[in-house]
């Protein structure tokens, strides 16, 4: 296949380094007029091609590097290298950042106005600074804001408003009676404001009875909320995502879920019902949240841990159930020699206990197969 | 945001604490003229709300609650608060959910008919007593009947029928052959008869062979598939979803599943191929039930679990690999400390042992460490 | 609910058991006229059907199955059953998959040409020969070339391009700058080509900074891609998906992932940024893999375990973390003793000490819960 990697991108970079080094404030060593066409991954970019050194542990691949150019940040040394250029930076990670949104060919949009293939519902209101692609469908009482996006084959439910330069890719559905606040973006196929899940568990006597899921979701502002991802609406009140919370894809929120600003939550992940999250909570992917747990401000749970209860402020946990990561990391070490530590530990034991010793008066030493054989 | 919480609902609840009582077949004490206007949880809930009491352990808060009425379970002691309106049932949940139904807005459903921006093969058939909104797409042999709701962008594959009643929301995806039953509701962009997932492993000789999936999915009556999820045709036969199943949101149902009436799957829980889950199973999130396993009837199993077999009827499993829920708790409290535990004995051990005795006369008592450092 | 099974699928089987036995290069004994009119599975089926036996294990099933023609591999001894007809193959399952594939009604698809309700950019070019059904939505620079079939509500974006003969199903969001390779099918509501999910956290200071995900998705040929399942755009280069890949649904692929020619991913499985797969590597389904871990050619991970590093080429690991499968499933095993063990050895431990050693000479032999007690 043809690479359609950013080299093929509609703004590439045509810059020299000095001009770069000026853009990003900072020192250049080396040729200021060396140009600079494309960034790259310091093993695979060739010249031309800008790439960066976060750390000490990469500088050894500058020396072999074929790209012209590198951000480095401050205090790390690198091989001299005087026909290339080295910029060095507060932090290469930010300054990358910078060039690459610099370049970032963006999201293709529609323009202002509606499609004549959508479809709006007379009790809605569209503002014609809105931009709606192609088969999208607004339901009374919506409200989509002036410069808000909706790429395509968007649905918006009735009483629902989407805010100003909020932007909601294709086949996403916002259910009724929510809020998406501004500059939000809601990736492709992702689903606010499904049904909450209550139930009161069926009887002998009777089904299960539905309970009613009457509440809302209320995302805030400069949030994202990945692809295929799900929020439920809250039984009573809202379900709450706080501002500048990032949501990465196949996420699944369940209804009276809270989430403070900045959190950050990774993919695959589960929020049982109504659990809260404080502000600046990172979250690993795949974790496991249980129903009414809490994890408190600031506080960081790696992936794939399975949070039964509460995690205090700032701390960090990990495993399962999760536990202070360094407790975690031992026990989970210790998981991979378990079996054999048992039987040696029943060997030995057995060896050191009298044979004289009444069996009855103790509990035997058996291998724990056999005692597991007797349990089940 | 402006809250859009139940109070600007559409249906809101406007209703004396005599004619809530009333209806809800309940004992009131306090005033039968205090209107309720609102319902809010018993901490948040102001001045004309109700809410609601289930055991023992919520009656504290009442006395502190601003709300003016709840719904208390008989025998249930509440603080005596004469200027408001205590209103005793059997089971305050089952009448609370009453009360939430009531005021209910409901989903926002297109009117009877067909929305000219649908697109129905000549080959289908749509009741004029259906409801489909805009962008759906029905195929050839798709039957759709009675007040069948489609509420927007619904694409229902060849030979499939929607039953009377059911409810198809925005983005949802019925594949080929499939059966959606009576009032049955698939919740948005959730996909029902994706292609089932059949390969004989590749050789050095030969690529994957696709083994083709010919089955279909039957869904029964009353059930709900949340957002996002996935249910596969059977390789043959059916995969089998019985009657009054809840299916909450992100969840996985691979090929030749087969559900029993009543059962409920809680979030992103994962089916594997040909998986057997009796009458009435209660499956918490985020478990993974391994190919071919079985779940007897009334089964429970923990949320996070991982089935590698079987669970019998009746019987509560948690854990990884999931055993009988007691063992279960048990096990993972002991994870939290068996680094320790290995450290402490290995050292005991050592200490009890004879120093005279020759090392190669028996396993030598190493910290995990080491041993593990060996293995790999 | 009437039965919608393969009985009623409009390609059924019509053929004799010579012909058959004649089609599969097998050899016949019993009645070559008898007509074999379906297939299913050998508990289930009845007059007429076909089935199969794998190997022994599967032969006892033969004697009381009311089939009338099995496919069996060569050497597997099944009881004599002369009014019926037993075809001997070098492969049951080859040969079987062989019948389904003969029988398959296929996936029901639109006529080639492209259907008026699509919406296509003016910049976008769509082979005559392709397929695009209803409400298809094409955007500026995309190329769909000859045979591809689009079935309905597709999204393509910007300089995407979707090579001969790929089918994407209904609900398909195929992002900008992405290429899918040739006859590679995406089921529907997948997910391709979403941002990637790279920020640099928040501080004390500033909110988190979005790194721009300028990347792209390279899948290959003759791959699948399953319901809802989501693969995101690299940050730099492609997120690279190798020919004859299958994954299964609800699985997540994150930026800068590679995946190897003929692996395959079973159900919910989530794969970490910049994860690397070998080729015909195989992945159980609800497998968590972190960050940057790697795993050799040939490799095999069972369902649910969680790799936290990388797995040798042509190894096979299970469990949490993952390690060599044999080691996992004694340690898991374990695991369903351990609280017991813990007891029991403490108990023994604290029998043998002698008395009248000092307590602060050594650490004490309290049962683990205290110890717990103590740490939290």
């Amino acid at each position: 296949m043809p690479s359609v990697g950013p080299s093929t991108s509609p703004k590439n970079l045509r810059i020299s380094a000095g001009e770069l080094a000026a853009l990003l404030g900072g020192d250049l060593s080396g040729p200021a007029d060396l140009p600079i066409t494309g960034i790259a991954p310091i093993e695979s970019g060739g010249p031309g091609d800008l790439t960066f050194v976060r750390a000490k542990s990469f500088a050894r691949h500058w020396e072999a590097s074929r790209c012209s150019a590198v951000l480095v940040t401050r205090g790390v040394e690198l091989p001299p290298t005087p026909d290339r250029a080295v910029i060095t930076v507060d932090d290469a990670d930010t300054a990358f950042a910078r060039v690459l949104a610099h370049i970032d060919p963006g999201t293709h949009t529609p323009p202002a106005g509606v499609h004549p293939s959508c479809v709006i519902d007379p009790g809605a209101t569209v503002s014609p600074a809105a931009s709606l692609g192609p088969n999208c469908v607004i339901s009374a009482g919506a409200v989509i804001k002036d410069h808000a996006v909706l790429i395509a084959r968007v649905f918006v439910g009735a009483d629902t408003t989407i805010a100003e330069h909020a932007t909601l890719h294709a086949g996403v559905v916002i259910g009724d009676r929510c809020t998406i606040g501004r500059r939000t973006v809601v990736h492709p196929n992702a689903v606010v404001g499904a049904d909450g899940f209550g139930y009161i568990p069926p009887t002998d006597d009777r089904p299960a009875i539905k309970i009613p899921q009457i509440g809302s979701v209320e995302v805030g502002e400069d949030c994202e909320i990945g692809a295929g991802s799900t929020v439920d609406r809250a039984k009573l009140g809202a379900t709450r995502i706080g501002d500048r919370v990032k949501i990465d894809n196949l996420v699944h929120i369940a209804h009276n879920c809270t989430i403070g600003d900045d959190s950050i939550l990774c993919g695959r992940t589960t929020l049982g019902g109504s659990v809260t999250l404080g502000k600046r909570v990172m979250i690993g992917g795949a974790v496991t949240i249980a129903d009414q747990a809490s994890v408190g401000d600031h506080a960081r749970i790696a992936g794939a841990a399975i949070v039964m209860d509460s995690v205090p402020a700032g701390e960090t946990y990990a495993g399962i159930p999760a536990m202070p990561a360094r407790t975690a990391l031992a026990n989970h070490g210790a998981m991979r020699t378990l079996a054999e530590f048992m039987r040696r530990v029943d060997k030995t034991l057995a060896r050191l206990t009298p044979k004289d010793e009444p069996k009855d008066s103790q509990e035997p030493a058996k291998p724990p197969a056999e005692q597991h054989a007797e349990r089940t």
